[in-house]
């Protein structure tokens, strides 16, 4: 199918796709909250309903947490198969006051669609369930085998989905696994992601007296844990930005010159500063922004409290202080082992006298680091490319997607990334929104690439 | 009046005197809440008729919070005028849930009156009040001037009084002035207080981005405040515990040999490992416990926040941190002088990219070092002593009483700090309590002292 004939079957879709999909906004489908258990149950039946009217085989797998929905049609079992992995639970709304219209109620404004989830996830995943809806009604079958696995906890860390992946490994069997949850870097720059950085997260807790102390009376006595935290924390980074842990950086692959070549680092310095209102003076200093913001792992402190914090003051040395970290990761840097390295070096470094707990959360994430030459990532370059009418960028995303190196690895499929999402969709904050020009091209690029990866697959 | 008419003297007492104690009590003159305003506005009234009714002139001193009550007794111009210190207001109750008896129903458990404010300062004012109305019901006059500044926001800083001090100079002045709001080491063991520690506090705010950032997405950029306040606060310490910022101890006076053997410097780990948990790790490494704990300055972290410090993660580059600073200082350091230093040292070491505000907090206080060689000095020890039965010890408090230094400036009097305060009364806790048998050595160590005061200076 050509590009012509995609934009007339979009002309044909639209009207009913615009109204399903305001429909699978309106579900409160909260992961985090447990008052919406009902609503994110009602999303993924209907949602279910929904695929197994467009006549995809569907079911429903158990989590520990909510299910995730498995929708595959088969056109011949020795055509390839592509997966396509997404989410249909959404952020909680909170600040509500500052919503402009109400978040399960989807508002179309200027072109846009305002809602919880308009982008992330609901959005994007399901422009990809429509152009399979609508090239299943036109043709009566796919150019390949299609899977989709759209899960429910993806915003409180698809823990559910992680445990569960090996015992649904033959179900998940692809050739190609593309995760429809990332973006572009300007509405007019059509662009693949090639790379996520890995992630561990840990709570570091430090105990001090068995009791809140005067620190007039026990200073100079007592050891004040926030000292012992400062102390600690200021360790973890030397002057230049770099991470101080003895042998952090051992398994960091230096980007080759290929690389550099392959992979998209510019850095618009200006857009940054409107964003931000600082310079990019974070990071290790010997590298450009443009690679800090992708191919070099990060320490971040995420939180630190102790004592007193409230309004005017309050003389405590108090018994405990506490952080919280993550380290973003690089090819080939392991999340147990970096975790490790860290939890070792602060355990030497904490002065006599203090406790020190190191505490690792779920959800650490391997790196993920891909090529733009794969037939897969060429389907999607050559769609993008196409309704763009503009060159594909080929970018490293900074964030991380713990489920995507685990998806390629249970389902034994090629990885991409792919997705149309922008900065001021304001996903996790008030007022997300999705334009309708995006959802069509998204459309159109997913149908687009189907064909591409069949034809592909032929040659 | 020698020990044994001072002891028959409570023994007629010591009904209507607990009885008034109760009553006093009984007034949640919380200064720092506002619900409590009228509370602690009954409570100076109830106070200022009934030090009016034991024949003394009182007056209601308004500052901008809460008055401040004047009461004296002048016998004779030519002889010496003893001004003491005290206050009415208490701190609040929270957590109520922890009170074994309503904190405004005075309980007496054992010996013990369980309430708030039944030591700091009522129950310490009180006895003092006590001694006054007993000598002058049982003589018709008192040994020497008696002037009382019985003060409603001391648990607050003790600004509005700090204010308007130099415009009641002629009316507070004295020869001698006592602050009676400090302790003894333990229930048998005599002290005199020769020294408090100075105090300066102050925020140190950060700012980075004008929002939190996905620590993903900008990580390895934007500098992350959290990463700037840990930098800051770890260069304020050395590794010996030794505050790093220059010229910080540049003004303070090394203890000479004869106040090494003035000042008791005894330090009972024992005791303070029971109370704490852990040694006594904290401070400057070259100096003994018993010299940190009163006799060096200190610099303590009382609060630290940043980003996100809820239940699980979140993976947030904070727009700003915050930091609760206390100084405390020894003679001769001067709080505005080394609040200067630690602003321009903090201002020297911000990283680039981050901005830093520092906001000095009122209520600094100079430190106090006295001897006991003074004519105070010697009719207060001699009057523990005599009621003790045992030799008075000259402690310094590593805590400060800001209004001390001044209270003695604007009378122009000699001060000494006197109390009978333990650990265990748990003042600024629930459960605060005070034993009527110190109570009662309050009233006698009170009476015992006004006539070896007169004495001193007949001689």
């Amino acid at each position: 199918m050509n590009e012509k004939s995609i934009l007339s079957l979009w002309e044909k879709a639209s009207k009913k796709a615009i109204e399903d999909y305001l429909h699978f906004l309106s579900y409160p489908s909260v992961s985090s909250e447990k008052k919406h258990e009902s609503d994110v149950k009602n999303c993924v039946d209907w949602l279910k309903n929904y695929m197994k009217t467009m006549g995809l085989k569907t079911e429903l797998i158990e989590t520990a947490g909510h299910p995730t929905l498995l929708a595959s049609y088969e056109v011949d079992p020795n055509k390839p198969t592509l997966l396509l992995y997404g989410h249909y639970d959404v952020q909680p709304v909170d600040p509500i006051e500052l919503w402009h219209s109400p978040p399960f109620s989807p508002t179309i404004i200027d072109g846009s669609v305002f809602a919880r989830g308009a982008q992330d996830n609901k959005g994007q995943i399901f422009y990809c369930i429509q152009a399979v809806k609508y090239l299943l009604e036109e043709e009566g079958t796919l150019p390949l085998n299609i899977k989709f696995l759209i899960e429910g906890e993806e915003e409180t860390g698809s823990l559910g989905l992680s445990k569960i992946l090996p015992s649904i490994k033959d179900s998940i069997k692809a050739d190609y696994v593309v995760v429809v949850d990332v973006g572009i870097p300007a509405k007019d720059e059509p662009a693949i992601t090639l790379g996520l950085r890995g992630i561990i997260t840990f709570d570091i807790n430090l105990k001090g007296s068995k009791n809140d102390l005067h620190s007039g009376m026990y200073g100079g006595l007592a050891y004040n844990p926030n000292h012992a935290l400062v102390k600690v924390l200021a360790s973890l980074r030397d002057e230049n930005g770099k991470i101080a842990i003895p042998n952090f950086y051992d398994e960091v692959e230096d980007l080759t010159a290929l690389e550099r070549e392959e992979y998209d680092l510019e850095f618009d310095e200006k857009s940054y500063l409107s964003q931000t209102g600082f310079p990019p003076t974070g990071g290790e200093e010997i590298f450009s922004p443009g690679e800090r913001r992708a191919t070099r792992p990060t320490l971040e402190i995420n939180g630190i409290n102790g004592g007193y914090s409230g309004d005017g003051f309050k003389t405590v040395i108090p018994k405990e202080a506490h952080a919280k970290i993550s380290c973003r990761l690089v090819p080939n840097q392991d999340p147990e082992k970096i975790g490790l390295l860290v939890k070792n070096h602060i355990q030497k470094i904490v002065p006599k006298g203090i406790e020190v707990e190191v505490d690792f959360h779920e959800g650490k994430g391997m790196p993920v680091r891909l090529t733009k030459d794969s037939p897969l990532a060429k389907a999607f370059a050559e769609s993008y490319e196409s309704i763009f009418k503009k060159k594909c960028r080929y970018i490293l995303e900074g964030a991380s997607i713990p489920i995507a190196a685990e998806l390629k690895n249970a389902s034994g499929g090629d990885l991409l990334l792919v997705g149309l999402g922008l900065p001021e969709d304001l996903i996790h904050a008030p007022n997300e929104n999705f334009s309708l020009d995006r959802f069509k091209k998204g459309f159109c690029i997913i149908a687009g690439a189907l064909f591409n990866l069949a034809s592909v697959n032929k040659q």
